[in-house]
């Protein structure tokens, strides 16, 4: 009895895959810095933690499939205070954001649709098209130029007749790329010619820095039928473990698809939506400071990262990866190795190998990401960790890269 | 711009399209009694809800993609108290028994490959194997012997190439129909020879009534590479909300393809899965009392529908459901009449209409699904009005059933 061909053929996650070895660490009382995964380590803010405290219903009940009324008309809020003006309808909460992408994939594709992505992207979306049954054509982009879209010729050479939607990550994991509304007109303008939807992952919106500010599909005019927007509480308010997030179309036609997805699991999480909706009402200097801090992180991690000979890298300006090209020839290798073999003071640090977020195979290997969702103090010392270890790691390859 | 296919073809929820009707019913200050979900109306035992209001991590974090470890650690003893031994890695925590459900099925079955099911079925399994892009394939039951499954040669009939499992839900809902020993054996003994897996829905095991033992499909020996159980913490400790299920198989390579689909989309909700593990611990006597509220609450609706000529409808020994079938050619618009046209002292009842929980077309048309969901005075009530209207509406459609 053989399983289905998805189950053979799902990756698994480049983020996660590696545990056993930091487990294995561990229990030799090595203690490893996660740089690999994408969980903020910054309080989740009292307020929103609060709505789990004062849970009063006697009955914990399903919700609506859309979501609790009372969530989407804070989100109605919350995208109006970015100058987005949306109706309630125009919003279905989901399980994560990963539900919400799910569902966004579903809708617009076919068992062996084609979706355009720039690649590197986030690695789980390779999952969820397997589940589905998507191709995702990727679009090539570099470290070099700070992985920045290629031209509309570029694009259009991918455009097949299977090809039902460009998908954009923005700020991008792993890219930590931000495209600016130039960018986004264009894609939406080549979208809407070629009669495809556009659909933007925007779970990092606040996290942009440099004085950058962020451009939303829905912020692109006459554009209401192609835009789709997948979304997120997780990074937004530290609250990765409440599992909420959203889809927004002012499609109708899409929505009420959407909506039928979304009766047959039912509803998202009853009171993870409550504590959603209190991050609504945060006050305006929460994002402030939490760009801030990120982007003090990140100066750091690219400070370090720039002195080190031959990695190449330009500086992020959004979310909180940095995605580097390391002058060793297998990144997972080199991952495994410092988990296995290297410590300083006992300690080492994890990073996510590079290949698993290409579509493309054989890209990346020689490429990392280090998301830098720790305190400065402890980022420092893991990136002395990670410098010294890539040095010794080089040494012990030396000819190697060549043969 | 076409969306999918699946998005253009996916059921609207029998349970919940009707709601717009009992929603402009409410507007004109009827009260409208709710059988057609099912949404116990039990309070979610406080122990559990206890586990909202203890939270105290700083940060909300993602969990493991296979669940907590202590709620794990707690499921091993759930089951161990059934007779069930499995060890953790037995079990992967699912977003409600709904995820666990599209992962079995995904699991098991390609795009294009089919399961076979007995219907009237789960409405929401029509669903996820349309996001799935699988075929059930109906075995039909018929409400004069209680739904009972056909003998071998007719399930053998539908088996083809195709056909990777036979999935029953045990108690059944719609249909309240618990399977015996023998027949989950039988089935058991026939899927083996056929190479086929074997996925079992027990959300309803401890709704059981009349003194009658369940069996689980991990009960059958020599059978872990075949079996599949997807379970659910909704229905059993009235907690629908929390969106914890579980999927459980002794078979590795399943086991081991279900993370990779768990590890895409991140992990269920973390409080949630706490407020679960609660459950865990309650003492036995929860399960006795909701055993015996239950039961009467069947006893009751039974003795009321067997007052009514002409329905038929046999008495079921589980879950909480009655599937009968009525003297009129369609219950969806009776369904609707009674929300629109109907009323006792301002009051009236929704039902869920049966077409929606059959795949073959046609069937199901003049059945209906009521939930014994409500205490017993209210059910009453909701009993005497059901009677009421539907002795009322059949003389409007005197003559029409027979044109
Ligand atoms: C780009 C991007 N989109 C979506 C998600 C999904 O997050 P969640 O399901 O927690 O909302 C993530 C999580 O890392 C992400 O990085
Ligand atoms: C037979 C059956 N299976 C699974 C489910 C899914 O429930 P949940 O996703 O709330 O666990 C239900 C809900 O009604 C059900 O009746």
């Amino acid at each position: 009895m053989e399983l289905s061909k998805r189950a053979r053929e799902i990756q698994a996650s480049p983020i996660r895959k590696l545990n056993p070895y930091a487990n294995s660490a561990k229990k030799r009382g090595i203690k490893v810095y996660h740089l690999n995964i994408g969980q903020p380590d910054l309080p989740t803010p009292k307020e929103m933690l609060k709505a789990y405290h004062e849970f009063s219903d006697e009955v914990l009940e399903y919700g609506p499939s859309q979501g609790l009324d009372i969530y989407r008309e804070g989100l109605v809020k919350y995208y109006g205070n970015l100058g987005i003006e949306l109706k309630v309808d125009d919003i279905i909460v989901t399980t994560g954001g990963s539900e919400a992408i799910t569902f966004a994939m579903m809708v617009v594709c076919e068992v062996g649709d084609e979706i355009i992505v720039p690649e590197p992207f986030y690695t789980n979306y390779n999952g969820f098209a397997t589940m589905a049954g998507i191709t995702l054509i990727p679009l090539t982009t570099y470290a070099e130029n700070g992985f920045a879209l290629p031209g509309n010729s570029v694009i259009e050479a991918k455009i097949s007749p299977k090809t039902k939607a460009i998908m954009l990550c923005n700020p991008g994991n792993p890219t930590g790329t931000v495209y600016s509304r130039e960018e986004i007109f264009r894609i939406a303008d080549l979208a809407k010619r070629k009669g495809l939807y556009f659909i933007s992952d925007e779970v990092y919106r606040e996290f942009i820095y440099d004085g950058l500010s962020h451009t939303s599909v829905l912020e692109v005019p006459d554009f209401e039928e192609n835009a789709i927007l997948v979304d997120s509480v997780s990074k937004r308010y530290s609250a990765c473990g409440a599992r909420i997030g959203c889809i927004v179309s002012k499609n109708k036609e899409i929505m009420s698809s959407v909506l039928k997805f979304a009766q047959a699991r039912l509803c998202p999480p009853t009171v993870d939506q409550l504590v959603a909706n209190a991050g609504i009402y945060l006050p305006e200097t929460y994002f402030e400071q939490l760009k801030v801090e990120y982007q003090s992180r990140r100066d750091l991690v690219l400070s370090e990262l720039e002195k080190i000979p031959g990695v190449i890298c330009k500086k992020p300006e959004g979310a909180f990866y940095v995605f580097a090209k390391l002058p060793i020839e297998d990144a997972e290798d080199f991952i495994i190795w410092m988990l296995k073999e290297f410590q300083i003071d006992n300690e080492t640090v994890m990073a996510a190998p590079g290949d698993g977020f290409y579509a493309t195979p054989g890209l990346g290997k020689n490429e990392l990401r280090l998301a830098y969702i720790l305190c400065k103090e402890d980022l420092k010392k893991a990136m002395y960790i990670f410098q010294n270890g890539l040095a010794e790691y080089q040494k012990l390859h030396i000819g190697k890269a060549s043969s």
